[in-house]
């Protein structure tokens, strides 16, 4: 039978990895992949690091969305495929990839999966997590002030000259794109429980 | 087994009948009844036509909320119930009320039917039907001139009167209680698909 490819988007902050994780536990034994699209950046390796640091990455043409496209096909086809590993701190691909499946069900999740029409069309089911502007602002604060240790102004400072400018731009107008919208981010219990029986639907034939 | 209640809300035009007629007929054999919250404004017997056409029908007061409370009760008991039949040339209820039910599922369409807490308490399944606004005032346009003969000056007058200032501050406020969000009215079918799909399971007892 052929892999269902779920897709998860919605703004920085909206719970989507919340509703990932939840969705992948219940539908245990099914065997389920996850993958974030955040791993498909480009790869630059002929620039230097400097010009690298340039290149504007909040943008959808930072995404090697022809790769994505691919993995997407090649999962879809019930194969594996050996996801990038994008480093942050050197804005490079690592040398070793990861391997993705394959399962019966594969999870991807993205700021930005809803913006190209080719990966859409690879999509069977296409839910966006919403939640308001400021809940979202106050998850990114506390995760990054204490996973990752960084200044409250730095962050700030980021999140209005950004982060809320992309998401008005790029995000929410893919909001239309989806087939549904869970309101209340990875919290909304009833939500993450129609998409599972859904897709359990779908495995089970019945649909 | 209880009755499952599920209530479908959205502005006006948004294609919450579209989508209650879908899920009825997917969801076939089971029984499935259906019930408009419209069919629930207030009794005023006392009142003369004029007095009852000065009240404000477009405000959530303008509803029979502790009678629609009580059958909603009913109906998940198992009972049958007799749903008023609202006359909108007199403002008042017709002598002979319509039966409802009994059925293994009830699906409660209305605008305002997420603005009480003692209703949305009482709703197994929220989904808010979503339309872009000018969508909705197209269908709203199109259906008042053929179906009811409306003049569409009059029609524009009472959209930008009542229908927009109420939706705004009544109805788009409640889409936050909503478990899920379907975009695009009546045409989502996939939406509907995944409704439907977790009915059924609540049917079978799987979930």
């Amino acid at each position: 039978m052929r892999t269902l490819i779920i897709g998860i988007a919605g703004g920085s902050g909206s719970g989507k990895t919340t509703v990932v994780r939840r969705m992948a536990a219940a539908l245990a034994p099914a065997s389920v992949a996850q993958m974030d699209m955040d791993a498909y950046y480009r790869h630059h390796p002929g620039m230097t690091l400097d010009e690298r640091r340039q290149l504007n990455w909040d943008h959808p043409d930072a995404l090697d969305i022809e790769l994505f496209v691919r993995h997407l096909d090649a999962l879809a086809r019930g194969e594996a495929v050996d996801k990038p590993v994008y480093d942050y701190a050197t804005h490079l691909r690592r040398p070793e990839p990861e391997r993705i499946g394959p399962a019966d069900v594969v999870i991807v999740d993205g700021i930005l999966l809803f913006v190209d029409a080719a990966v859409r069309a690879r999509l069977d089911l296409k839910a966006f997590v919403d939640a308001d502007a400021d809940e979202r602002f106050v998850r990114r604060l506390r995760r990054d002030v204490s996973e990752r240790g960084r200044p409250m102004d730095e962050i700030i400072e980021q999140y209005l000259n950004t982060v809320k400018p992309m998401h008005l731009q790029f995000v929410e107008p893919t909001k239309r794109y989806a087939d549904v919208i869970v309101p209340r981010g990875g919290d909304n219990i009833v939500a993450i429980d129609l998409l599972v029986s859904m897709v359990q639907q779908r495995l089970d034939g019945v649909a």
